[in-house]
Formats: structure tokens, C-alpha cells, sequence
């Protein structure tokens, strides 16, 4: 294993402790308890929304902190859960007056300690409403999870709801957007090579030289099946079908395309992956309206990418085009 | 070898493709000659702002194209320089009348190409200044270069010189602000894991599993040494004195720190070289004004890292923070 890291036990605190030196217009961190908050918060008057999770999958959640997207993010352990007082913390932080939003990816710890978090809060007189999210149409119930998984969507209900936020709908509403989004899209990723977990230096899963993980979870999990290494555009092809099958997506549908990489792969191969991408939804009588190509959602050095396909209507082609300044996601501003 | 790509000789065009299908708004790519062009180009009365060289270093150079930075990519096959009639039809779509400026890095092949491409160009009229970009302190003459390799700097040069010429200067003031820049700023790299190329299926180099390739080149060129691995504050000290003496840096200066990512290197570890470099800078008394952290000038798929120093001054801090909209970098619209 070879990493730029010093202590594995401090990735996560030393990775933020970057963040919040080379984004301090944007974004603060606290240390004990840990947690990032966007600059300025609490605003009064607005909701504020919450996401978090595991480490390991940057800039997801903490570079999606900042106006129009985030008002705090809470990083756990790599690939483990904060504990709900984290959660509880960070709510405290950034609760202006018009009440708080959790959006929590579906994984078992997740939902948990968001669910306790949120009781904590309601107790205190925060109003919280949480939002779950579940867009990995790969498989049912997996290593960490009842039900489906979330993954890179969540950028997307982020940034959406955010704009909500930001231009002022109440907490109801804002929960309704993003359950809209969540309803609205779904996604599915391949792995080609594991990430490796910096304090055990083992890989997270372990693939033949010719085999890939198809549907693989943004931990590692498990996806439908190991399969060949085949051409981009083939891999492609089985993950749009996959995920335009599903909810399902109709012709003359306009739709979102999020083309995410896993942490280890070059852009030009993600680039690869989105041209096959548009011919597919083209043949499928689908109008690619918005698009969106980067690591966002990524499983340490995982090589591997996931396709997102989110239903767009006028209201959320509004809010996609406002204004957002995170670490990760900016313009307009 | 395990890519998403389809095949090894189409990933340049495909990947073009794929940029052309997600950034419309933004740029198009001409297939035949192959280059890739701002929307709305030319600009009359705008000096536009031509780069290039091999491919492989994504998003360098076509990411860059759009608002405020490139008029034209002139993207070569992997790590191959283009010929100069694609540089001189990327010149002759994108001039505006006021001239076109070469922003070319230091490696033989881009120099003699470009050499040629202006002379082809002047022949035919138009106004051409060229700027050469040789940021990297690691080594004197390389593999493809006499003198100092251009690496992620490049990204600095285009941005700033491309505000300018966006707000109207002259070709001679936006040269010299290109040079200015590029005097004024030190880089230098180190890789963990070389890139593999599509083609060949070789590794660009091969290290032992505890060793490190210190001021390593953007094609996998030797650096300075091969020194075991290091915890990455450790590393970091190392790059940043190499860098902070060289020009040399001074007690005051501010400056622009921009930490890169070299393809298959997790934006956590990016954040963590940050955080040391930051420490590091601030113990020199060097003030960090502005700041920058991604994966922007790559080697395919390397494991490993640049950091690059620019000293600002007034006009440099206003030319960075004016507006930029492109595939890879975007603020202010």
C-alpha cells in the first residue's frame, strides 16, 4: 500500500484539517466535536441541511458544504457511521430558526444514528425532517444495508434541496424536493480494482485481472455479478439499461447524466464512459439536459465509475442551474 | 491492464467525444483536424490563447478551453505532441484579429511544433507570440526536454493570462503577463504508482513496492532520486523547499498554492498534502492568499502529487479571481 497519508488513525481529521485551510471562505471544521459547517451558519431564516456519513468517499459530504448546497457535514471513521451526538452537534451549529434536513444515504448505521440524532434535536426544539437516500438500483439488501443503497446520487439531492434552501422554502418543502429527486433517479456503478483501506492496507475486495465488479457498492460491496472486463462501451451499455429500466425513464423524458468516478480513474476514461452514455439515452428517446462528469462520490482509490440518471422537470433544472460555492461543486458565483 | 475504454488507439477521440457530448455550452471538438475550439469562437478583437501537447494529462489542456481561458486545446495522441497543421487549424479557427498566443510547456517536440505552427501561422497573416512553460525544478534536461519541464503551472498561466485577454488586452501585455506568471512560479512532483498506457499496457515506470519517484515528470520522466516512502508531511517538506528555494520565495510573499493530483490519487490525500503544505509555507512567512486543490494536469492514471508556488501580486490575485467557465474549472458564472 502505498498512500500520501502519515498516520492512518488522522486520514480523516489531517484531510479536513486541508479542507478548511484551503477553503476557509467557504467552509469551517471543528475537530472535537467533529464536524464541517459552512461559513456564517447559522442563517437565520433558512434551512439548514445536514448530510454525513462514513469518510472515504471525498468530497462527499464535506466539499458539498457552502451556499446552495450543504449548511454541515458529518464525517465518520472511514466507511463508518457518525455517532449520533456528532450528528446532534453539527444540527446545534447550523440550525438557524426554520428547522434542519438530514439526507441519509440507506445504510443501516446511517439511518440509525441520523434517526437518534434526529429524537436528540426534536428533544432540544429543532425541527428536523430527514430525507432517505436509495438511488443504486444494484441489488436489494446488501453487506451494510435493508433495502437499496445510496450512492452518487446524493450529490444530487444535495445540490437541488440545497437550492431550495437557499432560496428560502420552508422545511416541508425542501424535504419534498429532495425526496422528488430521490424518487426521480437512480443509479448504478462497476469497479474494476479495490480501494485499500489506509489503517489495514487491505484492498476491499479482490478481483481477477479480467473481472470486474458490476453494481458494486461505493464500500466495496457486493454488486449483481463479477463478470468480464469488457469494452467502456459495453460496461456502459449494461449499466444504462440497468438504470433506465428501473424507475422506469420514457422517451421525451429530460434527464440529468452524472457521470462519477470511484477515486482511481483518469477523467478521459470518464469522459469515455459519458460519450456512450449520451448515445445510449439518445437511442432511448431521452433528452440529456444536464450533465455532470467528475469524481464526487468515490470509495478511496477505488477504479470504477457509476452512472446517475435523475428525471428532470423545470423546477429542478431551476434549482441544478442556481447558484453553488462548495470545494467541490461551483458556479454562478 | 484495466481501463474503461474500448480501443487503445480510440481513446484520445473518444474521450473528446465525450467532453464535446457533456460541455456543448462550453466548447466543440473538431474531430479532423483534431482540436477543440471555445464556443462562439473566434472572438473578434480578443486575443485567444492556444495550448496543447500529448494527451494523457486530462483535464490540461482541453478542460481549460471556454471563458476567460483557452480559446483552443490542440490535444496529440497519448503523451505524443501534435503536428503543427493541427496546432495552425486550431490557430486559424480561433483567431479573432488580435492574435493568438502560444502557451506551450517545455518538452521538444511541443517546442519545435509550435515553432513551426507559428511560422506556418505568421505566413498566413496572423499575429502569433509564444510563452514557454517551465515551472518544474525537479531536473535540468529530461527524457523529451532541454531545460526545466513545464507541468501543472500551466493550469496558472492559462488561467490568468486568459482573464487577461478576456478583458481586452493586447497580445504583447498578455504574453507578458504569461511570462510574468511563469517566472514567478515553482512546481514540482512526486509519484507513488506510475500510469499505465492504453496502448502498450506498460507502466510509464516501475518502483518497488516501498520506493517513490521524487520530482517525478508528467510522463513518468525520472525525478531527482528514488527515495523510500516517507509519511507525507515528510514528503511534502521535502517539495515544498525544493519549490520555496528555488525562486527563491521571500518572507511576505503571498502566493497561490495549488496541490494536483496526478490521475489515480483520492481527493483525501490531496487535502492532506495541503494541510502540511500550508504549515510549511506559513513557517516561511510566505502568506497562502490563494488556493487551489484537484487533479488538473494528470499522467493517466499515476498515484502521486504536484504542488505548485506562485507569488501574486495585486494583478494576478484580480486576474485569477475574474470569471472562468470551462469543463474543469468555473467560478464567477
Amino acid at each position: 500500500m502505498k498512500k500520501l497519508i502519515n498516520d492512518a488513525r488522522a486520514v480523516v481529521d489531517e484531510a479536513l484539517g486541508g479542507l478548511a485551510a484551503a477553503h476557509a471562505d467557504i467552509l469551517s471544521v471543528s475537530f472535537d466535536p467533529r464536524y464541517v459547517a459552512r461559513r456564517g451558519a447559522p442563517i437565520v431564516g433558512k434551512v439548514a441541511l445536514v448530510s454525513g456519513g462514513g469518510s472515504g468517499h471525498e468530497p462527499l459530504h464535506a466539499g458539498f458544504v457552502g451556499l446552495g448546497m450543504l449548511a454541515a457535514a458529518v464525517p465518520g471513521a472511514i466507511f463508518t457511521s457518525p455517532t449520533p451526538d456528532l450528528v446532534l452537534a453539527a444540527t446545534r451549529a447550523v440550525d438557524g430558526g426554520a428547522g434542519v434536513l438530514y439526507l441519509v444515504k440507506n445504510y443501516t448505521g446511517d439511518v440509525l444514528n441520523f434517526e437518534t440524532a434526529a429524537d436528540l434535536a426534536v428533544g432540544a426544539g429543532i425541527r428536523v425532517e430527514s430525507v432517505l437516500i436509495n438511488d443504486d438500483v444494484a441489488v436489494e439488501d446488501s453487506s451494510f444495508t435493508a433495502g437499496r443503497r445510496g450512492i452518487a446520487g446524493a450529490v444530487l439531492v444535495e445540490k437541488i434541496a440545497g437550492a431550495a434552501a437557499e432560496r428560502g422554502d420552508f422545511l416541508e418543502s425542501v424535504a419534498s424536493i429532495a425526496r422528488r429527486v430521490n424518487a426521480s433517479m437512480r443509479s448504478m456503478g462497476v469497479g474494476l480494482r479495490a480501494g485499500v483501506l489506509p489503517y489495514s492496507g487491505e484492498s476491499t475486495f479482490t478481483l481477477a485481472e479480467d473481472e470486474i465488479e458490476f453494481g458494486v457498492g461505493m464500500h466495496g460491496e457486493p454488486g449483481r455479478a463479477r463478470i468480464p472486463l469488457e469494452p467502456a462501451d459495453a460496461i456502459v451499455d449494461r449499466l444504462v439499461a440497468a438504470i433506465a429500466d428501473d424507475l422506469p425513464f420514457a422517451p421525451g423524458d429530460r434527464v440529468l447524466l452524472l457521470v462519477n468516478g470511484l477515486g482511481g480513474t483518469p477523467q478521459s476514461e470518464l469522459y469515455i464512459v459519458f460519450r456512450r452514455a449520451a448515445q445510449a439515452l439518445a437511442e432511448r428517446g431521452l433528452v440529456l439536459t444536464r450533465s455532470l462528469v467528475g469524481s464526487f462520490a468515490t470509495s478511496l482509490e477505488m477504479q470504477g465509475a457509476s452512472l446517475t440518471l435523475l428525471r428532470l422537470d423545470d423546477e429542478l433544472v431551476e434549482l441544478w442551474d442556481a447558484p453553488v460555492h462548495t470545494a467541490a461543486l461551483r458556479w454562478g458565483c
